[in-house]
C-alpha cells in the first residue's frame, strides 16, 4: 500500500510531495494502533508518513491502551529495565524491544536540587531532570531509539537525518549498535568538534554546500526520490514515532517522584515537539490511573535570540511568527518551530507560560547549575534554568510548588559558551606562594 | 589522636612527612572496620592516613562483613537504587549514604557487544562496561564518591586533588553537589578545554607553574602544613577510601551478568589501583557467596608510550621500572604506577596478562568500538579494546570465554585523538550531486 501524500515537513516546514514506502498491516509496534492527524483526527495505518493526506496536519501515534490495569501496569514498569524500555507498553515499539540491539537510553537521574533551590528561593521542592546521562549525552537518544524501532518495522536499512549537533551523534551511534547503515547530512562548514562527534561512529557523513535550511530542503527531496528508497529520516518520515520518545521524560519524572505529577515543569523549546509530548505523556499517566488527576503547569523556555514562541505567548497570539536565530543556544535555534501553536495551547491550558533569556543569562545559568549541583549543562540547560529564575523573579512560577527543570544536553558539547572560565589563581609550587594567593 | 606517618604517596610516589587529622573512633563508615597495611597487615583505626606507620606500605580498608547472609544481601542489593549505593553494605560509607547529596554515580551499562565480538572473533560473549555514563563521564565519579563520604566523616570542609583531567571535574562536581569547598591543582599550561571542565563547577582552581610532578609534590607538602588543615585530598590522604570505589565495577559487572563472574576481564592500568580493587571486589563476592567460586582471569592494558607494568610483566620482573610517559592516552600516563607490583601479582595469579598498544592502535580501537557499538570512548577505552584485540590475535585471551572490557571515560574529553575524522563526502544540495558521490 503506497500512500501518496503532500506533506508539511515538521522539521523543515517546507511543503513537498512524498511517496511513502509501503507499510504492512502486520507491522508490530506494540500498543501503537494507527497514525492520527492532530488537526482533523483522520486516521491512517502505521507507516512512514508524517502529514495528513486530508488536511496536511501533522500525524501522531494513536494507541490502544484498552485492557491495561493500573496496578498491574505499574508493577510491570517497576520490574522493567533501568532505561526507557520499562515503558514499552506505552510506546510505539514491539514488546521484545529491550532484547534488540539499541542504545537503551533513559532512566536518567532526577536530581533533587536543594542547593539550587536555596539560591532561587524555591521551597516546594526543585528537581533537575538531567538527560546528559544518556548514551550520547542528550535527550535525542530517547527519540532516535523510537525511530530506530519504526525503521526496523518498516524494513528501512539506512537511518538518516539532517543535523547540526546532538542528533547527528545520536543517529550515528544508534545505527552502529543496531547494525544499520547511517547517513547524516550536515552543513559543510560545521565546527570541527561537531564534525568529529558526527563522524566517529563510522556511518556516512555528508557535508552539504549550503545552510541548514538547504540541508533540510535536500533531505525532503531525497525522501521523494528513488535514491532515498529504504531510508528512514528520523525527524521527517519517521517523525511521528521519533517524537513519542519525549513522552518517556514525563513518565520517568512522575515515577521518580513516586508516581506523582510535578506541579510545574520547565521545558526547552526548539521545534516544540518535546513539550507537546511531555504533556501527552502526563495526560496518558492520568488517563491510565498511574498518577492522581490534578493540575500541572507547563512552562516553555527559549533563548531571546530565537524566541518566536515566547514572543507569540507574550503578545497573546495563536500564530508563531518565524525568526532568524541568533543565539548561543544552537540546539534550540529553530526559527520556525513546527509545534509552536501547540506549545502556546498547552502553556495557556495548563496555566503555564513561555519565557526567554539572553545569551548572558544563559551563561550565568550554566554556571549557577554547575556551581550548585555539579551538573554541567549545555546551553539548552542554561536556557531552562535561566528561564526558571526569571519566572520566579517575575512571580509567574510559584516557588512553593514542586518544580522540575529539564537539562537536555551536556556542557562538554558547548564548551565555547563558558570558554572564558579559567583558574582562580596561578602560583609557584611553594607554600609561600599558596599563602600569598589567599587560598588557605 | 594525631598519627604521625612517613608516607609513600600512592599518587606521586614521593616520600613526605604527614600529620594526619584526628580520626574519631566513632567514625561511621558502615562496614569499614579499620585500615590495614597491604604489606605487613598492621591495622590502624579509620582516619585520613594512607601509609603504614610500621613499614610505609599502602593502607587499605578492612571490613567487617560478618553476619551477612548471601541471599538476604543479594535481595537487599537488588532492591537498592540504580547507582553504586546499592552496594553500600560492601563500601566504606554510612548506611544512609543514598540520602546524602552526592552525584550518585554507577550502575552504568554493561553493553552486550555482539558487533564487536563478531569483528574480534569472540564467541563466548563480549561485553563493554561503559563508564562514560557516569555523571561527569568517567569512572572517577565512583572513587570520588567514596572519598567524599570519608571527607564528611573526618570533618573535612575542602575537597582537593591534583589532576590533569577527569579527576578535576569529578572532584569539582561532587564538592558542588555536597556543598563543600573544592580546590583543584593543575599544571598552569593545561589545554583550555580541560581548564574549562575543571573550572566550571565554581570551586577554586589553581594553576601551578611547573609539571604535573611539581603539582603532586606541592600537594604532599600542603597536606603536612597548617594551610592544608581540613583538606581532604581524594587521591592522597583519602586514598584508601577513594580507591575502594573501583570495587563497584566488579560488583556491577557480576550482578549485570546475573550474579556470575566473567571468565576474563580487561582493565586499563594507570596507577594500577583500579585493577587491584576490581580483583578485591571479585574475591569479596566469592567469599560472601554472591557468585560461584570459579577461576577468572584479569588482563591489564597500557599504552606502549607508558607501559611500565606491561614491560615488567613481559620481562618476568616483580619490580616496575618507571618510564617517562609519551602517549595520547593521558588519563593512563602514570610512569611510576604505585600499584604496579600488585597488578603483576594479580595478572600472574589469575592466569591473565599485561599488554600494551601503540597510539595508532588506540585510535583504531576507538573507531572500531564507535563503529560497531556506538560507544565513543576516550583514549583509555581505545587502550582496553586495542589490547583485547591484540591478546586475541596473540592467542593469550580465549575468544570462547565470557569477556568484559572496560571503557572508563568519554570520547568527548579526548576529541583530539580522532581529530582527523571528517565527512565522507561534500556535495551540493541536489540529487544529481548526491548520486555523483555514489552514496545512494
Amino acid at each position: 500500500m503506497a500512500v501518496q501524500t503532500t506533506a508539511s515537513s515538521a522539521a523543515a516546514s517546507t511543503v513537498t510531495a512524498v511517496t511513502a514506502s509501503s507499510a504492512s498491516p502486520s507491522v508490530d509496534l506494540g500498543p501503537a494502533a494507527a497514525l492520527s492527524c492532530r488537526e482533523c483526527g483522520h486516521r491512517v495505518p502505521l507507516g512512514p508518513v508524517f502529514a495528513c493526506e486530508e488536511c496536511f496536519g501533522p500525524l501522531e501515534v494513536a494507541y490502544d491502551f484498552s485492557g491495561y490495569d493500573a496496578e498491574e501496569l505499574r508493577r510491570r514498569i517497576e520490574a522493567g529495565p533501568a532505561n526507557i524500555w520499562r515503558y514499552a507498553p506505552l510506546l510505539p515499539v514491539p514488546a521484545d524491544v529491550a532484547g534488540k540491539p539499541n542504545l537503551n537510553p533513559g532512566w536518567t537521574q532526577l536530581v533533587k536540587a536543594d542547593n539550587l533551590a536555596r539560591e532561587l528561593g524555591v521551597t516546594g521542592g526543585l528537581y533537575v531532570k538531567d538527560d546528559s546521562g544518556n548514551p550520547t549525552h542528550s535527550f535525542k537518544d530517547r527519540v532516535v531509539a523510537q525511530a530506530l524501532e519504526a525503521a526496523r518495522a518498516f524494513g528501512f536499512t539506512t537511518l538518516s537525518c539532517s543535523s547540526t549537533g546532538n542528533l547527528a551523534g545520536a543517529v550515528g551511534a544508534a545505527a552502529a549498535r543496531a547494525g544499520l547503515r547511517s547517513c547524516v547530512f550536515i552543513p559543510h562548514d560545521l565546527e570541527q568538534g561537531k564534525v568529529v562527534m558526527a563522524a566517529v561512529y563510522g556511518g556516512d557523513l555528508v557535508g552539504i554546500e549550503g545552510t541548514y535550511d538547504d540541508v533540510n530542503r535536500f533531505c525532503s527531496e531525497l525522501i521523494g526520490d528513488p535514491a532515498g528508497e529504504g531510508w528512514g529520516f528520523v525527524n521527517v518520515n519517521l517523525r511521528p514515532y521519533y517524537a513519542e520518545g519525549s513522552k518517556t521524560l514525563a513518565y520517568e519524572i512522575c515515577e521518580q517522584l513516586g508516581w506523582r505529577l510535578p506541579d510545574q515543569i520547565v521545558v526547552p523549546i526548539a521545534s516544540g515537539s518535546q513539550l507537546t509530548k511531555i504533556d501527552k505523556g502526563l495526560r496518558e499517566l492520568i488517563a491510565l490511573g498511574l498518577v492522581e488527576d490534578r493540575p500541572y503547569k507547563i512552562f516553555g523556555a527559549q533563548a531571546e535570540g530565537c524566541s518566536p514562541v515566547s514572543a507569540a505567548f507574550k503578545a497573546g497570539h495563536d500564530v508563531v511568527r518565524p525568526q532568524k536565530p541568533d543565539t548561543i543556544a544552537k540546539s534550540l535555534a529553530i526559527g520556525n518551530p513546527a509545534d509552536g501553536p501547540y506549545v502556546l495551547d498547552i502553556a495557556r491550558r495548563t496555566g503555564g507560560a513561555v519565557e526567554d533569556v539572553t545569551d548572558a543569562q544563559i551563561v550565568d545559568a550554566i554556571r549557577l547549575l554547575a556551581r550548585t549541583e555539579g551538573i554541567f549543562a549545555e546551553t539548552a540547560g542554561g536556557v531552562t534554568v535561566g528561564v526558571t529564575r526569571k519566572l520566579i523573579e517575575n512571580g509567574v512560577l510559584d516557588p512553593t510548588l514542586t518544580t522540575v527543570v529539564l537539562n537536555t544536553g551536556d556542557g562538554l558539547k558547548t564548551l565555547d559558551a563558558v570558554a572564558g572560565t579559567g583558574p582562580t589563581a596561578v602560583i609557584r609550587p611553594t607554600l609561600d606562594s599558596f599563602r600569598e594567593a589567599g587560598l588557605a
